[in-house]
């Protein structure tokens, strides 16, 4: 396997179809999935354990994972809502488990009628599932800080309460925590510095991971802050599919091809071939016809002979 | 007046709107313009001076000069493809000048049809012209170095081209020079290499502007990647009006309301107040009804109790 610079992990098939009212049948999820990982997309978050009649777009997350673990190399990744989530999906075989937290309460009471002590039981519980398990069957954890950089309802929330988050997460048992722009509020200084003040807290090596989003057009220069401050892990959702419900037109994850591009041209290896991945939208585009794609280098198209003569790193 | 960190620079009036099929009315470019300023954007390039066969969208530029002149403390810029153009400027009374000088020959001979030699030559011609004139009506004098980051028609420019243009401009007289994305081939890696490469070849303080475009979705993440090499000035466009005819579907010149969202939220101060800025897009949308706007922050809307709590430095 070639270096990798950067782990893109392809959360279109979760963020994306859970955030849209058209359902993509099962053997288009399982095909678009086959097809980003023979990209060299290394990890993809297939999709999230939540009761069916919630989430029906995701009903089928179980048979996508046990589908996805056969593909060879591929990190299968799935999100849970709480402990029961986690059961089913560590019954399904996922590699990584994560549990979103939102930073705001009342985001958290609204989204999943639970306050912050009560989703850190959930954790709690979840890690002490996860440790029954003999170690090689033992997925990564991950506690997902949401609304990290602002909440829709609660506005700006305090430095002070993602560290204590993030702390609880960490003492809870899980084994990196991320951070989520779940509002798209965030800003290039605002990443600079809250992805310091948590890797000081929680410890350089357990936060490597961003949840971006483009609703303001600041994804990609929002990377950009953060390759800075040492990130190395980015989700990104393929032709931005999804985005937010509540604010519609707005753009929702970065998208996948355009973080590809710029990570590309910059000389970081992602292992992924963009001209490869570009192809894939057409999956997207057959199993969802009412649903719009997003992404710029797909509409533009590759500059003439890229890649030769157009690769940069940023320091010299 | 209050500090600037960053001086933005509109220029839909010139490139937004030579990129569009619709002739806006010279009463709303008027109102435009006098609207822009009134929200305290510092410079205004209102127009270029090419004959009216060619670019019908801009036979006015002359007349919104002399409007623009009447606003106080707005330097009044416009572009000049040759001598002849820059006669008009000068005469029409702007206090900034441009030219464009492809550093794709191909491109420059398909635009202008003259060579590099023939286009250096034009500006030591009018150099020769300003130095004619009492100082306090000599007007900024920029060389732009356009399809600075690529071309389409060549593909990659080499960078010894650049910096042997940047050179010859300096030598001719300019003031100073700016480079352009006209393709919207650059990337953050880019930006930083070619910009720390020309400021060592012609001068610190000799190239302090970029003019970018969004067509590849990088736009802000190259203006971040510009800041960090000391780069103070920035084309935008509000709504991202225009861009490349010859790329349907591709954005134009980076959005300027997104570009004031990310500058106010890494606490640079541009001037300008964000909030009017976005009411202006309704002068645009009544005066341009078959055109689309652009930029994400007018979609989605300021963030929740922005700008409170909302501003962060990148650096601590």
């Amino acid at each position: 396997m070639n270096r990798i610079d950067i782990e893109i992990s392809e959360v279109g098939p979760r963020d994306g179809l859970q955030s849209i009212k058209s359902i993509m049948p099962l053997d288009a999820k399982k095909a678009w999935i086959s097809a980003e990982a023979a990209c060299g997309v290394p990890e993809i978050e297939v999709g999230s354990f939540v009761p069916p009649r919630l989430l029906p777009q995701l009903a089928d997350t179980a048979e996508l994972v046990a589908h996805a673990r056969t593909i060879d190399g591929l990190v299968v990744a799935a999100l849970v809502p709480n402990f029961k989530g986690a059961e089913n999906a560590i019954k399904a075989g996922v590699h990584k488990v994560t549990i979103p937290l939102s930073a705001s309460e009342t985001h958290s009471m609204a989204n999943v009628n639970r306050t912050h002590n009560q989703m850190i039981d959930e954790v709690k519980k979840i890690v002490a599932l996860i440790r029954t398990l003999p170690p090689e069957r033992r997925p990564r954890f991950e506690g997902g800080i949401s609304t990290a950089f602002g909440c829709t309802l609660e506005g700006p929330v305090p430095e002070a309460k993602i560290l204590a988050l993030a702390s609880a997460l960490m003492e809870a048992g899980c084994d990196e925590v991320g951070l989520s722009d779940t509002t798209g509020y965030a800003t290039p200084g605002h990443i600079a510095r809250l992805v310091r003040a948590v890797k000081k807290e929680v410890g350089e090596d357990r936060l490597t991971g961003l949840h971006l989003h483009n609703t303001r057009g600041l994804g990609l220069a929002n990377v950009l802050a953060a390759l800075d401050q040492g990130i190395t892990t980015f989700d990104a959702s393929l032709g931005g599919l999804g985005g937010c419900p509540f604010a519609p037109g707005a753009s929702g994850n970065i998208v996948t091809e355009d973080l590809v591009f710029m990570l590309d041209a910059m000389g970081l290896k992602t292992g992924i071939n963009l001209e490869e991945l570009l192809k894939v939208r057409t999956i997207l585009a057959e199993a969802l016809p009412d649903e719009d794609l997003f992404g710029f280098v797909p509409e533009a198209g590759l500059p003439k002979g890229y890649p030769d003569g157009y690769v940069f790193q940023r320091h010299p």
